[in-house]
């Protein structure tokens, strides 16, 4: 029997890699054949052109291209078939490896150090041990539980807190509303990798950045954001800057990609930033597991890593 | 019976702190009564005054106040007593901080994103996995296992190399001098740990550095030193960051400490400088063990942590 055909639309970059991945094992188109055509069975997508999916009679599955499906939900007449995210090994580990870069950076002084350097300053600022900070993690799925845990070894307090309460060994884990605000004041640095959804939607406001604890000799709380850009509100987070909420920040998104030149984040001392680089899907160990899974599904066997659509993530 | 009292006796900092936390179980004084004092039994010392230590007639045993012990044999009058290093938990974890931070923001390529942040540049470099790096290690002690486990459980290739071959699960180790040679040609970054003995002195080289591996598409090795500065020659580094020998180097160490505001290492846009600050000597960690051995010692039990006074660490 014929594969069933793929249809592949990115907006945002170039699909090639992609496409020469995926064709390995199944014919990929970048179109349909018509609004109609009966040959496309999966959709791999990163932000797909809107309306593109809803009339394909034969779709079976729609495949998202990153961690996040948030890209997918901005089209309403996206039909009603299983959606599976990438959960890679390789994504996770990226991941991993920038949060813990980011926290050792800020815990450690970084930015305190370089600014010593420019001016030549040879002075040992006090330094506390990892286990007097409270790194807390918003958002306990497969990225942040790896991402606890590399912190749990390298001897932080971490706290975690999600939507439903999902205990994880080392970690103090609070959850839903009520978990919220005790949560933030139990935190030194906070780490975002909330999904986006409606409930999540600029959740990174000032108001929250006020109930990160703020502890004498620490000189503020410490924001790093690896999330999705929206989560946040670019604009509380200089306030929160500038008034002493926050101390630095570290940022990979932000509520307009690519940042624009004009945003005051890109030249202020205490913001670091990446252009969305945190954890990248590098085609090259995300193709044949998706190809795998596509075969596996048609064997009867379940789909793994779906999207849950009604939490939107 | 009256506990023999500990000589102090520091130089580069104010003993202050350690005099009090060691005056919670004994007598201790910054000068011996006379050069033939029968009431000093300790001396704890970082860089001790020469000549102090030869005549005291009643010292049992030297207690260094920093993990490495080549201060002490820069006096050669130094008496043949037992010499004990400091290992402390906390002094291991904050090694093991430095060289993670430093590894992934080498890795992670901070610096040219930190380059891009000033001139606004929106742009994600090629980034590879940490299991495509290997970290070579030199000097597999206590501080250097410590860190070749935090680097291993991020998903790095880590090698090792020490005078004696000590094997550690997951580590590929080197040991003298003929595994030297394959043990550089097989490391991309390289963390320096080694004690400073006659046998180190001046082996961070440029021809050290030429052996280290230069692959495609890295830009060069790394060197990332945490041990003495004067393991290494700061001309050669210079050297190997100006011909593409080396990419980038973290120092925490150098020839001359306070490193001289004449030292073009201070503003080398792909140097690192932190003042001997990697892993500091926290008194209030490390004084209650110490005096514990003392009581310990005079109850019979050995000595633990003793520094081999043959190979000089």
């Amino acid at each position: 029997m014929q594969k069933g055909r793929i249809l592949l639309s990115v907006t945002g970059f170039n699909p090639q890699r992609w496409q020469e991945l995926l064709s390995a094992d199944r014919e990929v188109v970048l179109a349909p054949d018509g609004p109609n055509d009966p040959t496309i069975t999966y959709a791999v997508v990163w932000k797909q052109r809107p309306n593109l999916l809803a009339g394909l009679p034969n779709l079976r599955a729609i495949f998202s291209i990153g961690a996040g499906v948030d890209h997918i939900f901005t089209d309403p007449t996206v039909p009603d078939v299983p959606i599976v995210r990438v959960v890679a090994e390789n994504l996770t580990q990226y991941m991993t490896e920038y949060v813990t870069w980011r926290v050792l950076d800020h815990h450690r002084q970084g930015m305190l150090y370089r600014t010593q350097q420019r001016k030549k300053i040879w002075h040992e600022p006090p330094q506390r041990p990892a286990n007097d900070i409270s790194v807390g993690i918003m958002g306990l799925g497969q990225l942040g539980r790896a991402a606890a845990q590399a912190l749990l070894a390298l001897g932080f307090r971490v706290n975690g807190w999600g939507r439903t309460d999902r205990p994880m060994a080392g970690v103090t884990t609070f959850s839903g509303d009520g978990g919220l605000i005790p949560f933030l004041n139990a935190t030194d640095i906070l780490v975002v990798l909330l999904p986006l959804t409606p409930a999540t939607h600029g959740i990174v406001n000032y108001g929250l950045l006020r109930e990160l604890r703020r502890r004498n000799g620490l000189g503020g709380a410490v924001l790093i954001n690896a999330g999705r850009g929206r989560l946040q509100r670019d604009a509380d987070i200089l306030r929160a800057l500038e008034d002493g909420t926050l101390k630095e920040a570290s940022l990979d998104v932000f509520e307009v990609e690519p940042l624009p030149r004009t945003s005051p984040l890109w030249a202020h001392p205490r913001v670091f930033v990446t252009p969305h680089a945190a954890a990248t899907s590098d085609p090259a160990h995300l193709a044949a597991p998706m190809l795998e899974q596509m075969d596996a599904y048609e064997r009867g066997e379940p789909l793994h890593n779906l999207v849950n659509r009604e939490a939107g993530y």
